[in-house]
């Protein structure tokens, strides 16, 4: 290349400068401070293709500390790929502009993951780098054979996530990983020394990481690391050493470059410093130049790799499973059909083990595991084997303890492609998990979440493993879909639907106690409307009891008491709400059912009920922690029997009435 | 002592099985594992007087690995506390009974923590030894010189939140702060190396630990180690090597003693191989006399101690602070009143700063800090010193980004007693602080969660730092009080809730854009009814707006504007749901203001709100995800002006007109 490194790196320090300046609002420590590591790993290291951002055998490149966007954005448009545009870039952090403040996947091809959220987009880069493996395992290098790179910050370092992510990675082997630390020792709130004593690179090194370091703006330093970091069989730290806000004369070093503009003089002397002559926004031709011809250099490569391809045995599996799109004619028809002809009765959680034994076999791209529940969220199915660091064909990951990492390590499969991964843990621990569960929606991956052990049914545990306010709370985040099946039939399609759904998440709130099939003939998909009615009223209408999960026995039970009295009324079950509020309103006034009294039953907050119930409905639910004891004894405790329910009901009626 | 420590050990192991076998549930393996360890502890280290559990200079212990309660209750029973009575271990996990799956503080005097939630226990044990320091600092040796002992397991350390705890007590320098590690080598899904290849001491001596290793069942080499960990100046991790489930002849080392009752035939073969032969919750008297005695062995101390207290200048202040008592007379009342006379045009988290100044000079037991976000969230006021290892009285905390490690060291320090904190992150970070607010909230602690940026008003960082579900979804966790105020009258007031609140913690969401000060009038706490009328309609009242923190600012225009059509609209200002629904009905139905139309404008999820507006209601909100972009151009995208609002306002007043 002609034009010296430090060129083409100064054309990111002015970009981010300059972006962040217009729009008054920014980080523009970071990108400065990493450009010359990201200019070479760009330039030389980087298997990518402007061109065709979703090559499948690129590497997947993971800016973990998200505030530093422009770095990205400024890559991405250096390297030739047709957004973001200079006008994108111009309109850093503005209504529309792909060029958000933190990078989001949606937005922008080339964006791997979207990130911002501290330390997840590492646990994401490990995630990536599990299905690289993975895949390998099964396609062979000639199709599978890259590397996941991402750099980090002293915020992703110090975060729980971090130690979850580095301890799985370690313990995976994930050698096509590596990881460069912008090791800047500055934070927010100032020198990293205010909050933290810890060797990082002997931390690394404590759970088999590789941890390399070299000078942050020293070319050939950093090269050296660089190739150490792809020679070394272990995930590697690369401990780039920088000044954060390098090139601001008055401001590098020092924090006040990490989350503000530097403000017109500093910006100016910056050009100064940088000997940089050019307007904002605008690049010297061969610095420009130099840059895309460097994001050419992967054409060849990604050419052969396309005849390779072409004539492969497995072209069309492979092409598939990276689309994302279920074989041709997958359905869980014959297991229904199966439930339908021998109804079973099992705990939620076993019914979702039974129809993962359908899933696994029809549908190799999935992964399951558990963060050490394995018996208890039965995500693991007789023909898995574990995916090992001796063996990355395997598809059940024992992730241990790491609900958290888990999740993120899911996000980060779903985004690599290729793979469908599912992972358990107790619905009450979807709290350690939340942030991750969140990333999922925002980035509209198919990560399917089996949350088992979903209410005061857990038990003897007791309040601090029963979920309460969870199911709720969950079916507020946007774009997740929220399952609470009522049966095995149930479980079955909310899988169905989990496994249809390429665009987000779904998650399913299981039971630990067994409950009866509720359904034994022969139907379409009845949970794809979110909401049905599962039994009409015999005597006339007066009620509609509107339940999920196990409170739907209940509300069957609730039934059976008041029309032995004559008074009529529907059991409605509403396994996923997102997907009834999506009906027409038609469908939705008919299964609400008008004026009849509506009641809801859920062994969980009341709050939100009132969307279907009004204020004049009844909720039934439990505003209070739960306790320990066994779960026979908690449901009568907190009123979740008929016995409890009918009494208030009709007190209602006689309400209403004389109301 | 004339009792061998391995027979009052097996009466822990006896009580362990017998309990877990009679409730058919729970977990012998790790009592019967750590069960030497901990009657090393009890009978010759542990400072307790089980005669006073509430003693100030007790040493605190922590079951971190809760599942594992019967250890403690074991513990309690044997060296004489009241409860937990030989009937409520009989009645283990059943319901009532104090000795519940997980052990509960709030059950049980003696438990000093709600352990279960792994990694939790030991999180919130770095908490009680920051605060150990702190008081000792301020009150000296005579009053506070203890330690914090703690028990952790495979899980604990393997969780993400035990790098933010080990993080901060290596950076702190707690060596009052020594964890005994149940190193046995099992999870629940079977060996540890299934999912882990960390090497833990070296990765604690990385963050400024001292590691001692033991074998778990030699009792002079457990008290050769618990020697070396109380001499050293650093934390201590003691590296407990155990069996699971020691005793159980056929079981013990395997994860089938893990989460099990041993089953009849095991429990025989148990007491075989313990030559244990009394009855089940029969314990023999001399080992029962023995214990007992360990029990009363620092009754001396105690006495010395009460005698020093007695004598002690500081005695009353002291007490004070330890009973979580607020000085006498202590209000914002100067404060509200220097706000009325000169009104502050200022972000909440601004106005949280403000009030702050006044609290941190009245409240000298407050501990303030943030995340990394010191300069974000306004947390530290002038006067506060960081509290450092080399100054423990300082008052301010630089957690690190560590979210929920400082949420989990909070609750620590408000068990411990004596100190009040609060700590800072963004509001959508309250996702990684979650279960933590969850145990603040179950263990009814005095915590304040300053949470800032509460919406999209956070502007360009767009929608990965965009609260949209959080503060409905933090409604729902029973026994936290959640806080949106107005504006800095209303920020004040419900600080000063906050810190009223003695059996609970309060979370405050605040804005990052300024706002108008509504209020000018002096007047009583009005947030204290969670929902008033802060604006009575002028015309008749066809409207009544429901409206917290930053959007009351935008149902007043929206109220102005419908007022010069001739629709009268009440405005209330909601800062505190749960303050609200503990009003009586009238002052409820009053405030909801009958059969107007009812219309809630707050920037999130409107699920939820369907609680006050019914059916029929309008629900201003956002239900998806927010943007990137400044905050004034989020809130005309996103409908949060009154030019967006009136129309839908009055087309709902045509509707039901018609209807």
């Amino acid at each position: 290349m002609s034009v010296e490194p430090r060129l083409l790196a100064n054309a990111i320090r002015a970009l981010a400068m300059d972006a962040v300046q217009a729009a008054n609002s920014g980080h523009p420590g970071m990108p400065m401070g990493m450009a010359d590591v990201a200019t070479i790993l760009f330039t030389e290291y980087l298997k990518h293709d402007p061109q065709d951002p979703e090559w499948h055998d690129r590497d997947r490149f993971v800016l973990s500390a998200g505030h530093g966007s422009m770095l990205v954005y400024a890559l991405l448009h250096l390297t030739g790929y047709e957004k973001p545009t200079m006008d994108d870039i111009r309109n850093f952090r503005q209504l529309n502009s792909p060029c958000a403040g933190h990078p989001e996947n949606f937005m922008l091809a080339g964006i791997e993951a979207t990130t911002g959220p501290l330390g997840q987009g590492f646990a994401m880069a490990v995630g990536m780098a599990i299905a690289e493996r993975h895949l390998n395992a099964t396609f062979g290098d000639d199709l599978v054979d890259h590397r996941t790179w991402a750099i980090a910050g002293d915020g992703c370092l110090m975060e729980g996530i971090n130690h979850e992510a580095v301890g799985l990675a370690g313990h995976l082997k994930l050698g096509r990983l590596n990881v460069l630390w912008d090791n800047n020792k500055i934070t927010i709130d100032g020198a990293t020394d205010l909050s933290t004593s810890e060797d990082i690179p002997a931390r690394y090194r404590a759970s088999g990481w590789h941890v390399v370091s070299c000078d942050g703006h020293d070319f050939t330093d950093i090269r050296r690391a660089l190739d150490e970091a792809i020679a070394d069989p272990r995930p590697s730290l690369v401990d780039c050493r920088t000044i954060i806000g390098w090139g601001a004369p008055n401001k590098q070093g020092t924090a006040a470059t990490h989350g503000a503009a530097l403000g017109p003089d500093e910006v100016a002397a910056a050009r100064v410093q940088l000997v940089w002559d050019s307007e904002p926004f605008d690049l010297p031709g061969e610095i420009l130049d130099a840059w895309r011809e460097a994001g050419r250099r992967n054409a060849g490569a990604h050419e052969q790799w396309r005849e390779r391809l072409a004539s492969h045995s497995e072209r069309e599996e492979f092409v598939r499973r990276m689309e994302g799109r279920l074989p041709e004619g997958f359905s869980l028809d014959a297991w229904l059909a199966d439930l339908a002809a021998n109804p079973q009765k099992v705990a939620t959680r076993k019914a979702s083990e039974l129809a993962l034994g359908a899933i696994n076999d029809a549908l190799p791209e999935t992964i399951g595991g558990s963060a050490d529940l394995t018996g208890s969220n039965n995500t693991k199915t007789k023909a898995q084997k574990p995916l090992t660091a001796d063996d990355y064909s395997g598809r059940y990951i024992y992730y241990g303890i790491r609900e958290f990492g888990m999740s993120a390590a899911m996000n980060g499969m779903a985004l690599h492609g290729g793979v469908i991964p599912y992972g358990g843990t107790f619905l009450v621990f979807s709290d350690y998990c939340r942030p991750a569960i969140r990333l999922s929606a925002l980035q509209g991956v198919r990560v399917v979440y089996v949350m088992t052990h979903d209410s005061i049914g857990l038990g003897e545990d007791g309040p601090t493993h029963q979920p309460v306010e969870h199911v709720m709370s969950l079916r507020m985040i946007p774009n997740l879909a929220v399952y609470r099946p009522a049966d095995a039939v149930e479980t079955a399609e909310c899988w169905a639907l989990s496994l249809q759904r390429q665009d987000g998440p779904s998650l399913l709130a299981l039971t630990r106690q067994n409950l009866p099939q509720l359904r034994t003939e022969r139907t379409d998909n009845r949970s794809a409307k979110g909401a049905y009615r599962l039994r009409a009223a015999g005597a006339a209408r007066k009620v509609v009891l509107l339940a999920t999960g196990s409170e739907v026995e209940t509300a069957i039970a609730t039934a059976d008491a008041l029309e032995s009295q004559g008074i009529g009324a529907d059991v409605v079950s509403m396994p996923c709400w997102s997907l009834f509020d999506a009906q027409d309103a038609a469908y939705r006034a008919d299964i609400l059912g008008g004026d009849a009294l509506r009641v809801s039953i859920e062994a969980g907050t009341t709050l939100g009920w009132q969307r279907y119930t009004g204020f004049d409905g009844l909720n039934i639910g439990l505003d209070r922690f739960g306790a320990s004891a066994p779960a026979e004894d908690l449901f009568k405790r907190f009123g979740f029997t008929a016995e409890a329910i009918v009494p208030q009901i009709l007190e209602a009626l006689q309400n209403s009435r004389s109301g």
